[in-house]
C-alpha cells in the first residue's frame, strides 16, 4: 500500500478503561461459573439483551436537550437515539414488556453482561464494568427478595469466601419515600438528587454529604456540584432517622416501611438465613428502586496497587422495582433483582484468597532448523493429543533466543531434538525449573512431561 | 416519588441487535469452553481489552470531518474522540505498543469479546457480535500462519463439525498488492475501495462486483455506492487473475505472493492439515493485512427462520498484518491472526447437531399457605444440596396457577405439601410428564426425582 506520512496514534487508554490479565480473567471464569451452577440450581432462566437499546427505553429521557442525560454513552442513529445500556434492569425490563405474552409470570432470568457509565472517571473508578443479575419478575412476594439474598451469599460463599467475609444489609425505599412525604418534598428530580448524595455515604461521609443536601460541594479536582437546597433542620431529620437501627414502633409494622421490614426479616429466617442486618442508611443511587433494597458488603480490607486500604463500598446489591416494567404497557408488573460488580468481586477475591489458577504455560519445542518442521510437529501432535500445553518456538530466533523466550513465558521446559536426536530417535527434555536434562524416547516424552509438571 | 405523565417508551430493538435466549447461549458457553481448552493447549495466553479505545488508536482518523468514520461507534470525549472497538486486532496492536518492553517476543495471546460496527443493519446482518480471537506478534514465521489453520481446525471439530463441513481457504495480500502495481493503482483508499468491492463477491456475485469497480451501484434499497472508477479493461485482468488457481509459474514462487502460496502449502502438509485450499479469490474487507490471508468456509446450507437457505459467507477468517502494530512507534512488529465470529458459528452449529443441551428446569414446591414458609424451605433445602434445580413457586397465586406456571416453564415435578402432608411426613411428588402422583418420604424425596430427572 502506499506510504504515507501519519502521525503515531495514542499507545493509551481512555480514562476508566483497563486492559485485563490472565489471572483476573481465569478468576473471574472461575465465579462465573460458580454463578451459572448457583442460577440452575435456583431455577433461573439464561438471558441476553444487547448492548445497546434505544435511549427512552432505558428511561434516559431527552426532554429538550440536545445531548442525551449526562451518565449514558449515546448516539444519535438517523432520527432515533442510542444509548449502551447503563445496567441489567432497565433492558430486562424492556424485553419483558415486548414479549409479555409469552412469558412465565412470575419470570426469573439471569444475565452477564457489560454496562457502561459516562461518568467522570477517577481512582479505581471505572467506566464499564461486568455484572451478573438475578431478577424475579411479575411476583410481589417477598420470599423472592428474600431468596435474592440467599443465593448471593451461596455464590460469594462458592468463591471462597467465609460468613465472616461479607454482610447483606437491607432496608427499603419506602423509608426515604415516607422522609420526602415528611419533609413535603415532592419533586422526583429533588428525590433522587438527595438519594444519590445519601449513597455516597459510606464513600464521602457525613461532612461531605451535608454539603450535597445543602448548597453545594467542590470535590478535590475543584469541580463544583450544586446541592439539593435542604435546610439545616431537613437534614438534621435525615441524620437521625439514618442513626435509627429500628426506625418505627411495633405498632407501625403493619404498613410502609415497617411491612418491608418486617418481611423480610420473616423470610430470611426462614431461610435461616442469618448473615444481614437492617441497616437505614442504604440507599441505592438508582431511581426505580420502590421497595426493599439489599447491599453486599465485604467485612475484610481491600487495598489498591500502592497497598492502600481503600473505601471499598459493596460488591453488589438490588432491590424491588415494581413500576419499571409497566412503565412500557398497560399492565402490572411488580418484579426485584440483585446484581454483582464482577471485577470488583475478583479484585476483592484476589486479596482475600490465594488462588491457585493454573495458568499453564506451554512447553517449548526448539527449532534447529527449520527443515526438520514436519519432525518437531510429530512431538507437538503427541504432546497436544495427550492434553499437553505445548509450542514448537514460534518465532525466528536461535537457540540462545528460545531459551529466553521460554523463560520469558515460564515454559515448565524445553525439548531439545537435533539432528543427533533425530538420529537416536530420543529428544533432550530439559526442566527449566532445575536445569536437569534427561534425553528420553520419543513415545515416553509425554509422560516424563506430565510427571514434571 | 411524585406522579408525572410520560409517553410510553419503545419496547422494541434498535435495527442490528438482538435478545439471545438459553438454547443459543448454552451452545455458545460450550463453544467458548473448546476455545478456552484448545487456546491453552496451543500455548496462547487471555488477555482482556476494553470495549473503548481513543479512535486514533484504532486505526479511525479525524482528518477533517466533524465525525468519524463511519463504521464505528464514536464520543467525543472532553477533546478527543473514543470509540467502541470494530474488531480485536486493532487494540490488541495498541496493547502490544503499549506494553512492547515487558512482552515476551513472539507473543501469542488469544481474546474473546464483542466488536461493533456501525454500518446500515439488514436481515441478518448485526451492528454488535461476539468475536474471538488468536493472534501470534511479533514473528515473520509462516509456521504461525499454518497453525491458525491447524487450531482453528481443531476448534471447530471439538464443536462437533466433521472435516466434510467445512474448508479453510487461503491467499496472501501480496496477489492483490501486486495487481495493483500492475494497474498503476497507488491510492491507498482508492486500493481499499477495490478490496472491499472484492470482498462482496461471494455475496453478490461478479455482475454486482463489477459495478462497484466500475462507476458505481445502487441496491435493493434504492441507495448508491460510488464505484472505484476502473476501466473495462482493468477490470477484465482483475476477473481473470480470479479465476486462476495457481496464478503464478513455479519460478515466481521465491518472491511476492508466490512465495507466500508456497510456504503455506509446505507448512499445512508438514502440520499433515489437508482441509484447505488456495483461492485467489479470498480477500478479507480490512485494510492492514499484509500476507497470507484466511477464511474458515462452511460447506452445508444454512437457513434463516423462515427456513431458506442463506448466502452464508464465512464463519472467520484472518490474516498476517505486519505493519500495524509500528504503526504505533519505533519498532518492527510483524503479526498474524486468526477470528470467529461466535454468533454465526453457534448459528450454524444449531442447524448442523442436534444439541442435547440441559436446560434444567426446576422442580416447584407448590405454596398452600404462607405461615408454612419454613416447611418448604426445608425440602428445598434437601433438593439444592442435591443439587437439583429447584424453587418454592416464586408467585402469589392459588394452586391452579401454580400449576399452570410449572408447566409454563416445563418443570419436570411439582411437590405438594400441605397440611395433610406435613403431619404424615410425606409429601406428594407429582411427576409433569406422565401426571403421576406417588407420596414421598421428605428424606427420600431428593432420590426419587434424581431417578425422574
Amino acid at each position: 500500500m502506499a506510504k504515507e506520512k501519519k502521525l503515531k496514534p495514542s499507545k493509551e487508554l481512555p480514562l476508566g478503561f483497563v486492559d485485563r490479565q490472565e489471572k483476573e480473567l481465569l478468576i473471574r471464569d472461575f465465579v462465573i461459573s460458580n454463578i451459572k451452577e448457583v442460577m440452575i440450581k435456583y431455577g433461573f432462566q439464561y438471558l441476553e439483551t444487547p448492548s445497546f437499546e434505544y435511549t427512552d427505553s432505558i428511561g434516559k429521557f431527552l426532554p429538550d436537550k440536545e445531548r442525551p442525560d449526562e451518565g449514558v454513552f449515546s448516539f444519535r442513529d438517523g432520527n432515533k437515539w442510542l444509548s449502551l445500556r447503563y445496567d441489567l434492569t432497565a433492558p430486562l425490563a424492556r424485553y419483558v414488556a415486548k414479549n409479555y405474552l409469552e412469558l412465565p409470570k412470575p419470570f426469573k432470568r439471569y444475565q452477564l453482561g457489560t454496562v457502561w457509565r459516562n461518568e467522570k472517571p477517577g481512582p479505581g473508578r471505572f467506566r464499564e464494568f461486568l455484572q451478573f443479575d438475578a431478577d424475579y419478575i411479575g411476583t410481589k412476594n417477598l420470599m423472592a427478595d428474600a431468596e435474592l439474598c440467599v443465593l448471593i451469599s451461596e455464590i460469594l460463599e462458592k468463591c471462597g469466601l467465609t460468613k465472616k467475609d461479607y454482610t447483606i444489609k437491607f432496608s427499603t425505599r419506602k423509608l426515604t419515600d415516607e422522609l420526602f412525604e415528611m419533609l413535603e418534598i415532592n419533586s422526583s428530580d429533588r428525590r433522587l438528587k438527595i438519594l444519590r448524595s445519601l449513597d455516597k455515604l459510606d464513600r464521602l461521609g457525613w461532612s461531605e454529604v451535608e454539603k450535597l443536601l445543602g448548597k453545594g460541594r467542590k470535590d478535590k479536582s475543584g469541580d463544583f456540584t450544586k446541592g439539593a437546597d435542604l435546610t439545616t433542620d431537613q437534614i438534621k431529620t435525615i441524620k437521625e432517622l439514618f442513626k435509627e437501627k429500628t426506625p418505627y414502633a411495633d405498632d407501625k409494622y403493619e404498613e410502609g416501611s415497617g411491612s418491608d421490614i418486617r418481611k423480610i426479616t420473616e423470610n430470611l429466617e426462614a431461610f435461616e438465613f442469618k448473615n444481614y442486618i437492617f441497616d437505614p442508611s442504604i440507599i441505592r443511587g438508582l431511581e426505580y428502586y420502590t421497595g426493599p433494597i439489599f447491599e453486599v458488603n465485604l467485612n475484610f480490607d481491600v487495598k489498591n496497587s500502592k497497598g492502600q486500604i481503600v473505601q471499598f463500598g459493596s460488591v453488589g446489591g438490588g432491590g424491588r422495582y415494581d413500576n419499571l416494567v409497566s412503565n412500557f404497557g398497560n399492565f402490572d408488573c411488580p418484579a426485584t433483582g440483585i446484581s454483582i460488580g464482577l471485577d470488583r468481586l475478583v479484585f476483592a477475591l484476589m486479596q482475600k484468597k490465594d488462588f491457585k489458577i493454573k495458568t499453564s504455560r506451554p512447553v517449548v519445542i526448539c527449532v534447529f532448523d527449520k527443515s526438520k518442521n514436519k519432525e518437531y510437529v510429530g512431538i507437538l501432535n503427541k504432546l497436544r493429543m495427550s492434553n499437553i500445553s505445548s509450542e514448537i518456538y514460534p518465532g525466528e530466533g536461535k537457540l540462545k533466543k528460545q531459551m529466553e523466550y521460554a523463560n520469558k513465558i515460564r515454559s515448565p521446559a524445553v525439548i531439545l531434538y537435533g539432528d543427533n536426536e533425530i538420529k537416536s530417535g530420543k529428544a533432550t527434555l530439559k526442566n527449566l525449573e532445575t536445569g536437569n536434562e534427561s534425553s528420553i524416547k520419543i513415545e515416553d516424552l509425554a509422560n516424563e512431561i506430565k510427571k514434571l509438571l
